[in-house]
């Protein structure tokens, strides 16, 4: 059963460190592992991501194998079916209206000393995907992770997709196609992101890898962080619902199941301010859960983590939700708009009744990259920002360099930089 | 002696590719010995931390001195000469300037469908500013990473600052008071990253940490990350200068300099059309360095890692700069905004004779935390972003979830989703 808390009693606050610090991955130690793959791929290149891949995933390969071909991707487009094709359109289309907003503003300002100062941003001139094989290969994340970085003008889009004994979901390569990504090798686990941030013969190094992977993935991304820019290290998915009485049960449990099925390690959570609620939506989990494909993963999730939180007010339970810092929030009650206000942690919100966290996932517009497990605190959502970098510019002229170039000077001598401090005086003659 | 290349030289491709694979850094395996750090104390927390502080640091702590206190701050202003202090206003204020620009705008619009979706900024609830000991304690960086965690409103900003023996420079306390932090602790290393990431009895944790450090706190920081987020992985720094023949070479020797004196690590590279200038800049940084306080680091680094590149024009160096992706490009050149305006990679461009390096670092307003060590390719300096995040919200009515609906259907049904498919349906009675 999923944990029951009340906010009015005693043991309350431990219960609520307990839900928190609850460890909702197995932290594999893989990194001794991942540190030996990515050595022997960057000294032996292409014939270790074969031997790996041969390893790992059962497929024999060659140099010329790796690369998915042109003529494989118009033959996984032919086997998707089409509705799902023309759903992925639509999901492409409305994520690029909404990611297109997010392009941000060069700058270039002069201020009264005369110095002209700003920022020019420019596209990260190439960065991998990785995208997941077996279950956890999900064609609208090819979109949500290609479409952001096709905004920000990346000219080089590459893709790296574990392919076991040589299977691969057609709708991956069809979303690839839709999103315009035609580099795409059939390589997964540590020895991909060792490929994508060394480089190899056959594949030449990428900027910045992102996208989600296992525990090697992950341990992966950890070490070539540096060399070549990671997105985040993504962990097990949360939703939390805040609800009031006057919403429907069937709805929420809905809702929280959509999260459940997704991994045992997801957790889903409840907050409301209505006991009735709180029972009908327990209640409702039950009836959805034994006519779900996905019972046994949703119900471990459910029972493991799942947790339903009283709170006297909704307004109360803010401060319960800065800590949880959900991935996903809901808010379904009447002052949605003002409970949001007041939220300063989460990665997303939805707002209503009509707008379940699957919406989002798929055709809402935002990005379904999202801050996993607590990094709401610090993280945002993936978006076009991650594919962008900032290179700031200044400009003096002498009569400029006259008028702030002597706190330079001065800073320069305070810190022992004597060098700095000659850098400025000689062009004043000082 | 530094490294000099003509691009036209026949063996100029494998010399610039050893150029560029120099590793500056040895890079200290000292990730065992932080790990055992880090887990000693999120285990014993202060305790351990006092320990580690006797040491590494030979300095004896009580839970109760490890906050450096406000009678110490008030003393450590009083020790400030006044010219460093108004220098450091000045600083302040312009960083301050430069950085409010950066406030990036809420959004939210209402699509054809109905659909309203949008992101919101908010600023990090806690952030912690690392700050080196010793003679890379730079009361400048504090401005530059407290700055513009002020301006993004950052409610709460921690400072840890090892004093190795006891000792700190005045003013790095007199920089924090100017730049408003007050929650200053005694503690360097990985333990000062552990006690940020996870608290002790004394200090709460943070949900972020940025700042430069030495070996053991950069794997700290790595390994930290996730539990909070960092900003970077400082490596040692660089400048490169494009130059023509009509640039002062006694200008451009002493930005070389400014360079080289950091560390022996550092990097000085100057590309030219000119192999007058080449000569010329050789020979001047020979007079300078004769006569620097930090002759021998800044000599050691320049025949180490200098490099004088001569291209046959400075419109076919963009190709090479991009590829050094340098943290700071100083383009002293007549056409020197076209030139800028062609390259991608830069952590920060100093624009004409009169705007060297230095100023920059100190005055400018633009941040001196730059992405090094080829990371512009796809990272960019400090920022008011850093101290951000965004949170996306999405909204749909009735209507607007019948439009996009059974798109959304569609993809949870094709991906194996089907409580997030169901999650849709069962609010349109499909």
């Amino acid at each position: 059963m999923p944990v029951r808390l009340d906010a009015r009693d005693e043991g309350f606050e431990v219960a609520f460190r307990a839900l928190l610090a609850a460890k909702r991955e197995v932290a594999e130690d893989v990194d001794a592992v991942v540190r030996d793959i990515i050595a022997d791929v960057a000294a032996r290149g292409d014939r270790a991501v074969i031997d790996y891949t041969a390893r790992f995933d059962g497929l024999a390969l060659d140099p010329a194998r790796l690369r998915v071909s042109e003529d494989e991707i118009d033959a996984a487009l032919a086997d998707s079916p089409r509705e799902a094709l023309a759903a992925l359109e639509v999901a492409r289309a409305r994520i690029e209206t909404y990611h297109r907003r997010q392009k941000p503003a060069d700058e270039r300002f002069t201020d009264e000393a005369g110095v002209t100062a700003g920022w020019r941003w420019t596209a990260i001139e190439s960065v991998g995907l990785y995208v997941p094989g077996g279950t956890a290969s999900y064609p609208s994340s090819v979109l949500m992770n290609a479409v952001p970085a096709q905004v920000a003008g990346v000219p080089r889009i590459v893709m790296a997709v574990p392919m076991p004994g040589g299977a691969v979901n057609p709708l991956v390569l069809a979303a690839a196609r839709i999103a315009g990504v035609d580099e795409i090798y059939r390589v997964g686990g540590a020895q991909a992101v060792a490929a994508l941030a060394h480089g190899t013969q056959t594949i030449a190094p990428v900027a910045k890898i992102v996208g989600p992977g296992n525990a090697f993935v992950a341990a992966a991304k950890r070490r070539v962080f540096g060399l070549v820019g990671i997105d985040m290290i993504a962990g097990p998915s949360e939703v939390l619902i805040l609800a009031d009485r006057n919403v429907n049960p069937e709805w929420v449990a809905a809702d929280l199941l959509a999260q459940a099925e997704h991994d045992t390690a997801a957790q889903s959570i409840l907050i409301t301010d209505s006991a009735a609620l709180a029972d009908a939506v327990a209640a409702a989990v039950e009836g959805h859960l034994v006519t779900l494909p996905r019972e046994k993963i949703a119900r471990q999730s459910w029972e493991d983590y799942g947790a339903i939180v009283l709170v006297p007010s909704l307004g109360e339970a803010i401060g319960l939700v800065d800590r949880i810092a959900p991935e996903h929030l809901e808010i379904v009650a009447d002052d949605a708009e003002a409970l949001a206000g007041a939220v300063r942690n989460a990665g997303a919100i939805f707002l209503g009744q009509y707008t379940p966290e699957a919406v989002g996932d798929y055709v809402g517009g935002p990005n379904h990259v999202l801050p996993t497990a607590r990094s709401a605190r610090f993280a945002s959502g993936l978006g076009v920002l991650d594919f962008l970098k900032r290179t700031s510019i200044l400009h003096c002229t002498a009569d400029a360099l006259r008028a702030v170039g002597p706190a330079a000077i001065a800073l320069g001598e305070t810190e022992g930089l004597q060098a700095h401090a000659r850098s400025v005086s000689i062009r004043l003659n000082l």
